[in-house]
């Protein structure tokens, strides 16, 4: 299991990631501020921490956004806030490639909150 | 990232698959036609198509049903439309074996779709 | 495919579990008793179950609990089952470390069930 430093904690039964071999398996991450581990206020901005928190475990594995081979965003309003996951993806992965994603709209997330977004990185393409 | 010819076109900040290794991670497929990347007409054929464009990514890697190692299917109906990916993953594996699946209802998909799967696949196996 | 003695029976167009490679993806397991195929009475009781299926089928391909590099965890109630997992995933990983886990709260499961878990574990690592 990794805790990189920086990373935000985890308040209950469960870790930020584990290796499988050249696989890195990341917990969905929210828009959790590590330096207070309270949620981040604004859509937007807390959308961009929920990718920021889950590409800083990726880095501590030597994973960069271009080795994420997996993407699964829930978002508990499709309409609303799809264009802003969208919206970041671009600025980290500017004109691509971009990795595999499945978006869903589900009921509730952890602490009501809008956006969680669980990758996994491959670690063997380098 | 692959994009083999005959797939659908992504239009958003997504690709259709990648590779980790031996591992082939293909998006959340829906039954989009990729001749004009329009939904297709009718529950059954939709779902069918959903299964047929994750099929034909998976073909374009190299991989075939029988290589299928997870899927996940999201509807937006658990009693209806069950049934209907049940009966074509029939005509797809036949008498088995059968990958391994989780299904759940879900609020919302893209696009107000009815259904949505994922396969991850393995390419050693051959 | 996986079918180890023991284990729930499979009454659909689904397996139980695949290996890839060092990895195995287990399907969503849910509080099912593997001796009368019904569903375990109990909010409790019924989660343990749906992790003791999990693991059952994992430990027949040589894998702990240890080996879990990946869970999604998913509620038809948050508030109400999601302390209920942790309680039990306390139970089992004990002071840790935990794999990591993603948790959603869904509309429906097969069943109408409450609680459905998918593992991944790493086989590699022993």
């Amino acid at each position: 299991m990794l805790e990189p430093e920086g990373a935000i904690q985890t308040t209950g039964t469960w870790g930020l990631a584990a290796r499988a071999g050249d696989m890195l398996f990341v917990a969905g991450m929210r828009g959790i501020d590590p330096q207070t581990n309270q949620l981040v206020d604004g859509d937007e901005a807390r959308i961009r921490q929920a990718f920021t928190n889950m590409l800083h475990i990726a880095e501590s594995a030597g994973a960069g956004p271009e080795d994420a081979v997996r993407l699964v965003v829930y978002v508990t309003d499709m309409y609303r806030y799809r264009p802003i996951a969208n919206q970041i993806q671009e600025e980290i992965w500017g004109d691509g490639p971009y990795p595999p994603r499945t978006i869903i709209e589900v009921d509730r997330l952890n602490q009501d909150d809008i956006f969680e977004v669980e990758g996994t990185f491959y670690l063997g393409g380098r």
